[in-house]
């Protein structure tokens, strides 16, 4: 619906997503979402790295100097609450692996889908109604998601310019109208 | 010729390789090699440090909990060699990615069958006929390989105790046995 939306008025944008954003990418998500054994949680890590290091050198910074709009489904910060809150890795450690892989390239604006841990629950199990099967990174604890949403949320706290948390308890259509307030306010400030 | 050399004497052992050496891994390996795209450098070393820890954790940490010898087909120094030396990371970031994906944990022993680039060159040339394709990893220029070599060379003159040069121009008999002399002196030392 966004981008849509934003093709409706002309703008010049490629849609993406992590992890499997690119060739390499895909047979990385498919190789750790498919796999049988345990994935250590220090390989996860890595793993999410070494698909957004390709992802930023070979789509996002190509698109950009383009002068492209790049609108990625989930980036860094989804490592940093996964893998660091969710984990429990140090955010030093977290922080210095984003960093290799991005090179420090940040999203002007972030959207953060907020729900809380108990729709989100009930929307993961509903998914294969909707031809998504459910995944490794579905399987976890109630108490895994509300950390995850935590780091989420104190990212909004620390960078609010940059990232805006959307209600998104509601219909598709509610959300959408608040995401486009969002958009359409940063749009006018950035143009 | 070591793993039967060393069983006949009743050691315990573990063979292994990587990038490859877990189910994940040799999804991972399969991708980097066979993707049609560039791969990042920076992706690159992420993938491979995401490998070796998956391999550390699920087969080289467990095996040496139950008392096994863990003989390994390459480990971090290829990385500190091929990303660091080869792709011109600097020393400090490479070290710190090896760090992560191995938690500090070493070889006792390392041993590094040393051969002149032309001979090298020369014999992945002819690994077709050995039934072992050329890969991603051969197709780099002579300068490349003058690097990576330096690069495991200063590591001998770093860890002299560690890190073995083997001379390995010579027949396959003749660098055998080469590396049956130092393994003969290194289980003398450590038993």
């Amino acid at each position: 619906m966004l981008t849509g939306d934003l093709r409706g008025r002309g703008t010049d944008i490629v849609v993406t997503r992590e992890p499997g954003g690119t060739p390499l990418g895909r047979r990385l998500r498919e190789a750790f979402l498919e796999t049988e054994e345990t994935v250590a949680p220090i390989a996860e890590l890595l793993l999410f790295a070494a698909d957004r290091a390709q992802h930023v050198e070979l789509l996002i910074k190509p698109a950009l100097a383009e002068g492209r709009t790049v609108i990625s489904d989930r980036y860094a910060d989804a490592t940093f609450a996964y893998q660091g809150a969710g984990r429990g890795f140090e955010t030093e450690t977290v922080n210095s692996v984003i960093e290799l892989a991005t090179g420090g390239l940040k999203p002007d604006l972030t959207l953060f889908f907020d729900v809380t841990v108990e729709r989100a629950i009930e929307r993961m199990s509903t998914r294969d109604g909707q031809g998504v099967a459910k995944n490794r990174m579905d399987d976890e604890t109630a108490e895994f998601y509300a950390d995850v949403r935590k780091a989420y949320l104190g990212i909004a706290e620390r960078e609010p310019e940059r990232f805006k948390v959307i209600d998104a308890n509601g219909s598709i259509e509610v959300t959408h109208a608040k995401m486009m307030e969002i958009i359409n306010a940063f749009l006018a400030r950035n143009s």
